[in-house]
């Protein structure tokens, strides 16, 4: 969607401690593959900070309904995570004196992230134009979340129109040894109920 | 100052790829002689991001007088540093539940990083509200700046007041390679001008 709009992107992965690495795999292919001028993976230990089944020893929860899934904070949710990335992606954005940040947080399929909310992006914003020289500078910083209020099933339609390639991606919490998605945890499944509703196969299953 | 407030102090310092590690083994060694309950290292790899004196390959200004210091962004500013490691500090508060967080920024010494002004502290406490469980749950975070406003010598007749030993801490952003303080960077000039304004040795010098 920012390739569309003309941006030219430098597109940024967290190696964060999560337990699997293959998304930093699919990120690449598809940073590469819709055109981006750069991709760099920054490294940033959040295991020293625990508190989530995605980088420490709990387990990833399997077959959740839906309803249960929008009950309250999951314990996949990692600890002021889109926080952290979004800083570390600022710090960047400020070397290169970018001034739009793009980030694809989703807000409507299930309630259970704070950092996936539209107020929580607008702070965001509202405090990155003090914390930077690019706002001291006068430069108007913007945070773009395009799929905060879209379905899983919008999501997959518009980027079909867009040409992405699905076979790419990667969306499971918790893959086998093999790196092949576990098909039960909330991302597996919300991503499942998203390429059916919009009666799309997904690729990569 | 927050130990004395009555707080137990989890405190974390950085490894973030800065030029010198000196400082860490200072903060180790403060934190231990002011009854801190734990002390943590966390590691982000800003170097990854470049773009500062810092953590970048770009010589450390010397000799500056106040003045000049006092006149722009340095080149040893970090990109979105502040916000980054206050991120990290707030994913771990997260996880010990603590709502109060404090850091040591000074804003009145000179004007030069957009990070320690106190309308950047107050934006970033808004946002940390809404990024989290603790502030979805209804718990007020706060961020706690203490040093903002005062004067290097104020900090330093308040630390002696509440019986800091100096010697154990480190400033210099370009220490030789026998970790010896340069004295010329700004940061050891701020210091040296601390101390003297305030009347007593520096232990570390």
């Amino acid at each position: 969607m920012a390739r569309r709009e003309g941006f030219d992107c430098y597109c940024v992965s967290f190696d964060y401690g999560q337990r699997n690495c293959r998304e930093l795999d699919a990120a690449r292919a598809v940073a590469s593959s819709l055109g981006a001028t750069e991709h760099r993976i920054v490294t940033v230990d959040l295991r020293a900070i625990g508190g989530s089944a995605l980088t420490d020893d709990i387990d990833v929860p399997k077959d959740r309904p839906t309803e249960a899934m929008a009950a309250g904070v999951p314990v996949t949710y990692v600890p002021a995570r889109n926080t952290i990335l979004l800083s570390l992606a600022l710090g960047w954005a400020e070397v290169l004196e970018a001034a739009d940040l793009f980030i694809g947080v989703n807000a409507i399929d299930y309630s259970g992230y704070p950092d996936c909310r539209p107020q929580y992006i607008k702070a965001f914003e509202a405090m990155a134009n003090l914390a930077t020289r690019m706002g001291v500078d006068g430069r108007r910083i913007r945070i773009h979340a395009p799929l905060i209020q879209m379905s899983k099933e919008q999501i997959i339609r518009r980027g079909v129109e867009l040409g992405v390639d699905y076979s790419l991606t990667f969306s499971c919490y918790d893959p086998d040894a093999a790196g092949r998605p576990c098909r039960r945890c909330d991302s597996c499944l919300l991503r499942a109920e998203g390429f059916r509703g919009a009666g799309i196969p997904d690729p990569a299953m």
